[in-house]
């Protein structure tokens, strides 16, 4: 079990987006720059991003992506669906039902107790992601470290990012 | 983010060997045919189970396979970690130290809050899995379902269960 490299990508773009001003927007390529990847494979991981309504993207030459809702509204669950789909990663192939002499179909009518204690674990792991927000990720001024990371990508949004009216 | 389809056969091929007696074995073969899947995809998963020492594999005419230690003390975790690896689904790739004016390295020394957020998700997966033994999905004794798997697989182990004495 394996998550794609493009949940480190996603949840990076999407704090680094949470820090602009409502009209705001940031181009794909500036977000690639600022984690050192190439913008084209970025750029599948915010469109998927953007399908499920966690990314606005912003058309024109001030355009860009900005968040689909408030960041205080985005959990990791979100994110790591929108990339890696919603269904479960454990799915049952009723494989109690193949072979020889299998029992009557009244016998199956609940699911197997295999897959009710894997997609129980499942429902813990995905309670954890759901319990985190984008908005307390972001930025965390009680520490050293949360203001140098905010310092830093400030920085960077000043340079980069785009507003409706020229600034 | 997927497990793979072995999963859902090895833990029922654990299921079905939970019930052999102590020097009973089944080969690789009867084990692919109760569950209706071929023998040589099932191999493979039946070597990484024996690989982390949760099946014995008993060589020669009676031979075949036998769970590697006793069925309470097998979890779905211990299956699900042969099969998928130990390593965690999330990967951190230290995106946070790419980019231009990176940090210094002195903010690099605790691990990521993103990373931190993703793992503590995934041990709340993990401690779900570690709770569900073998032996408890083996036979439920209390349902006219578990009397009745219980029936069919243990009528399959007579035909096809090898012992080291002839029967
Ligand atoms: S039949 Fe699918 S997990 Fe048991
Ligand atoms: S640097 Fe890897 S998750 Fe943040």
């Amino acid at each position: 079990m394996k998550l794609s490299d493009g949940v480190e990508q996603a949840i990076h773009c999407m704090l680094m987006l949470s820090g602009l001003q409502p009209d705001g927007a940031m181009p794909a390529a500036a977000l690639a720059e600022y984690h050192g990847v190439s913008t084209s494979y970025l750029l599948k991981h915010l469109q998927a991003l953007a399908g499920a309504g966690l990314l606005t993207s912003v058309p024109g030459p001030r355009g860009g992506y900005r968040l689909g809702r408030a960041a205080e509204k985005i959990t990791l669950l979100d994110v790591v669906l929108a990339l890696e789909g919603a269904g479960p990663a454990f799915r049952c192939s009723e494989i109690r039902q193949r072979g020889p002499d299998p029992l009557p179909q009244k016998f199956f009518a609940k699911p197997c107790g295999v897959s009710a204690a894997m997609l129980k674990a499942e429902r813990a792991y995905r309670d954890e992601l759901r319990k985190v927000t984008i908005a307390e990720l972001a930025y965390n001024p009680d520490t050293e470290l949360g203001n140098a990371i905010e310092g830093r990508s400030c920085a960077f949004r000043d340079r980069h990012e785009r507003r409706r009216a020229a600034s």
